[in-house]
């Protein structure tokens, strides 16, 4: 996007100048980060910045627009507050309305503006303001928001089309299978329409979804939420591994954002894949799976134990076959005794594109800590996020493999599900207005 | 603490160097933080360092040793995890074992070491780690974990003494009173003991909860544990002020690390305050309480409305009565009509010190975000944490009329609450070891 794709509403005051826009204007320091397809942009220029300065807010920027939707291949960020929402309202129209101001709020918040014109503390004061103000005066952190439409969208659980969708719904948008040892919550399961927010700042991740719900309220509520830190996947070259809560590094094998190739054959919805959602081309599947740990108990099991699960050592996450973090592991290779030196249902064996098939995903995950169980343990995981191009190839049969055999599972509880389709993106230079704007997912709807 | 205080335990091998140890002396530019009579000090030198490098752990430390628990007058970081305890054993010594433990990792983990000598990945194969390991390669990221023990470590709930303290409890170290409208959780409420951990990245603070809820079993279990985010208030006057959840500038008249002359009249117990308890002469009382923001239900009333409750401007956080948002209140200013500009149920009116006799506290607190309600509502707030020299009269009245009278209150529900002794700082150059080093809370012990 260009500064003059800025967008301008109709009849807007010009000078309706907000205190936000203001405040982080002052800042010093603007990284903008160009990402693949996406091109990055300067906040310098248009309309909220053209009268304040000439710096430029503090932190990271990605553009809300481009070919595909920011926050998949975006290094990630480290924090997330990712949301399910049930859609409320019978009508197309509110639906379509709902999707078309959030994107042009979305649009506003990932720049460090208020998530509507006048901002949390100007307008008239027998309104309430259209910003809820807690991101006042914050840098933009790097804030990515990611829309995804979920298979009752489409489809009630009665199997009636809920908004003439019905058969446009991609088919391998459906429900997740039941997995061996699920023990999913239904209310951390499920949701017609999803929000991934992240940001290196948790504050400005909660007031994203806080806002957008705000905005949905009478047509979509929030029905679970989950805020993630410590991301455990690295998805550009430049970052490093990560830990999750077991203590090791994890991801090491994630698709990076560089790999344009592998991400046109693992995670890009090609316009061939299915004619009936060719809406969806340019877009991605999100798998989102609320994993908690028994961390307690994996603290009490030696060292050689949590290796051998996980098939890596702890300290620099090399294969138990040798060499160091990023050395492909050689599942042939044995030990004394004949046997192999990484087990074959260590966690490392099970999940290798190499014993899947070739398939690999674009993971995209949080730790998570969501305060103890009241039987004196934490309740601590892994909030695991997958984008790919076909859930039915490159997760379902991963994950009944690894819910039947992976050794690390006996650590594991699969507490939450959620499966979406995530739209392209709106593209560079298209106009964005509350009213009658381009909007995510419009090509659904047209 | 100066580099000969260096804990060394004896018969320990000093090869054993971690590698956490040797990861993050790796890193880049080390800014030690002196604080008041804390006094910053240098990772450099000391066995973890001595053999890896010239160059120092990246991000902020602070001693863990002083006058005064670290934590406190220490300037906010960004997040919390705290967590309060119920004591399982019934052995005095057991209790003193595990403060002694606590102690010596505590130590550690805020120089960014493992909680344990040998670290996450070294040790015998056949023993559990000594550390968990996700926090291995972070700097120590401004970590501090400050100690605290509840009404119920001394008399349990049938008036019986646990542990032969009872006549050693300070007569203000008892459960706050039912406040008007408190809907307190019982699960979210109490403990016989306190931790809370702050620092620049929540695997940090999270790493450090469950490695000493890991150093615990048997001993003491978690009851209860709450994440925040995004502090509410400032504690230096370098800090500026932050925002809470309902979109205002929380904390302004906030007591400051500067104001020692201040501190020592609200904030440090002084050793006459309570003869019984002269062992908790240097340190404080911390107040927390969980609570709740219907914040859907504010974010639809009229700023006007807002401003009014709060008795500030959203923008700048100025008093109604004019000026910024240092400013002085008057109360006396009267607009229209004669009416007081700032209503005297106003939150900034019932929270004044002038309105309260005086009193002042040291706010510390977080905003959080639990998730959703089930009801299409986040479960969002404020985890409010206050340290005082006497509860009776610096919480306890306020908070009584803010309960009856405060206009906010109407988006307000206290969910959990606890109040901890908070012992002094083991001093500067005290030997360390978990077996036989001083510890924190040792004077109650003796």
């Amino acid at each position: 996007m260009t500064d003059d794709t800025e967008p301008q509403p109709e009849g807007e005051p010009t000078s309706s100048l907000s205190r936000r826009g203001l405040l982080g204007l002052a800042g010093a320091g603007l990284a903008t980060v160009g990402l693949g397809g996406l091109g990055g942009y300067a906040v310098a220029g248009g309309r909220a910045a053209g009268s304040a300065s000439t710096a430029a807010p503090a932190g990271r920027t990605y553009a809300f627009t481009g070919a595909h939707q920011a926050g998949i291949v975006t290094p990630a960020q480290d924090r997330l507050h990712f949301a399910a929402f049930d859609v409320t309202t019978t009508s197309r129209t509110a639906l379509e309305t709902l999707l078309r101001r959030w994107t042009y709020a979305a649009d506003r918040m990932v720049r460090g503006l208020p998530a509507g014109d006048l901002g949390p503390s100007s307008g008239p004061y027998d309104a309430p303001p259209d910003d809820t103000g807690e991101a006042d005066g914050l840098p933009p952190s790097g804030l990515t928001i990611t829309f995804g439409f979920g298979p009752s969208l489409f489809v009630d659980a009665d199997g009636r089309d809920r908004f003439g969708l019905a058969d446009r719904r991609p088919a391998l948008l459906k429900d997740l299978p039941h997995f061996p040892g699920d023990t999913l919550d239904p209310a951390r399961t499920g949701g017609d329409l999803c929000i991934q927010a992240c940001a290196d700042d948790p504050q400005v991740a909660v007031h994203a979804v806080r806002n957008l719900s705000r905005l949905a309220f009478g047509t979509a509520a929030i029905r679970w939420s989950q805020l993630g830190y410590g991301r455990t996947s690295s998805t550009s070259t430049a970052q490093t591994t990560p830990r999750n809560l077991f203590g090791f590094k994890d991801g090491t094998a994630n698709i990076m954002a560089e790999d344009t190739a592998e991400l046109d054959t693992h995670v890009w919805v090609s316009p061939d894949d299915d004619p009936a959602a060719s809406w969806l081309a340019g877009g991605s599947y999100l798998v989102a799976r609320r994993i908690r740990m028994t961390i307690e108990t994996w603290d009490r099991a030696p060292l050689r134990e949590q290796e051998t699960l996980v098939g890596r050592t702890k300290g620099s996450g090399a294969p138990l076959s040798g060499g160091e973090e990023h050395t492909d592991p050689d599942f042939t290779m044995t030990g004394r005794g004949g046997a192999p030196l990484i087990d074959p249902a260590s966690h490392v064996a099970m999940a290798h594109p190499r014993n899947n098939g070739g398939v690999r995903m674009l993971r995209r995950g949080y730790n998570y800590t969501d305060g103890s169980d009241g039987l004196g343990r934490l309740d601590a995981g892994l909030f695991f996020i997958a984008f790919v191009r076909d859930p039915a190839t490159q997760y379902v049969p991963m994950q009944t493999a690894m819910a039947r055999g992976d050794l690390l599972s006996e650590y594991l509880r699969h507490t939450g599900s959620g499966l979406f389709a995530v739209p392209p993106g709106v593209p560079d230079g298209a106009r964005l207005s509350p009213t009658d704007g381009a909007f995510v997912g419009e090509q659904l709807f047209a």
